[in-house]
């Protein structure tokens, strides 16, 4: 099964000039859906790690039957207002403007080891954010991992630090 | 297992007087999660469905790992302006202001029984936006499942023509 099968390119969405990559055909794909998830996990398994952490929203359509397979706790990155208790935020300059994340403070322990998860890595700054996170809680950051990876926008450098795993790379 | 042992009460947010069910324990708890993903397909499989349509965001939680499971197409239920391609969108009146939410024309065909997955049910607008959506492309609704739902904020009335199902009730 070839996952590039299940991506289409949107043009010019959400704004002109970006090639947008939907991965809707995959989540409609039942087979290969559960192979995209299969294959995360299996690098998951490898690396090792204590808990998943998440991006809000579409991160959480793999994260989530990853955490569920490898039986991890699953920990929201949100957007700002939306986590109920006690949060650590960062900021960064989005593809399409600010954007602000938060993840609870009691979500990640010192010395634990996180598996960051979303569904695309552009310029990998929602990446670079989660990290922050997580290292301010105390933690250490074992693989971003996600389905797409696009290598035209700089991720390479901002993440050099980190290891990064993608499924398909553009 | 009690699944309300990993449901916590957090009062006055996002705004004074309401009392938030915060499921972030439960994601952290993997057998608590598990578990709830596995009763909600348990009463899938006994309702029957063509696809699992889920709400942007937090229903992208349950409704992934059960599309998963249950090896049925996913569809998202997104906020304005984040699908890519031709949408169906319909607004409403949500707790804290006007939402809008789109699926994509293609997600659906005419017959096709759905079912409706969310975090939470409140009052019950998003369910019934969704329904829209899922009838106005043709297809029909199986159920509305929810881990939660909140019983005091008249729900039953406005989805008395839809079957509802939740884990959890307060």
């Amino acid at each position: 099964m070839d996952l590039n099968d299940y991506v289409t390119a949107v043009e010019d969405f959400p704004i002109t000039g970006v090639s947008f990559k939907d991965i809707t055909p995959m989540l409609a794909a039942p087979a290969a859906f559960d192979h995209s998830v299969e294959l995360l996990c299996q690098t998951a398994r490898t690396l090792g790690g204590d808990k998943i952490a998440a991006f809000d929203a579409r991160g959480f359509l793999w994260a989530a039957p990853m955490a569920v397979r490898l039986r991890l706790p699953l920990v929201p990155i949100r957007k700002k207002g939306k986590l109920p208790r006690a949060t650590s935020s960062t900021s960064y300059k989005g593809e399409y403007g600010t954007e602000t994340v938060e993840m609870h403070t009691d979500a990640i322990a010192s010395g634990e080891r996180i598996l960051l998860v979303d569904d695309v890595i552009a310029t990998g700054e929602s990446m670079r954010a989660g990290a922050k996170l997580v290292e301010e809680l105390g933690g250490t950051v074992t693989a971003c991992l996600a389905v797409i990876e696009l290598t035209y926008l700089g991720a390479q450098d901002l993440l050099k630090d980190l290891r990064v795993d993608s499924l398909l790379r553009y």
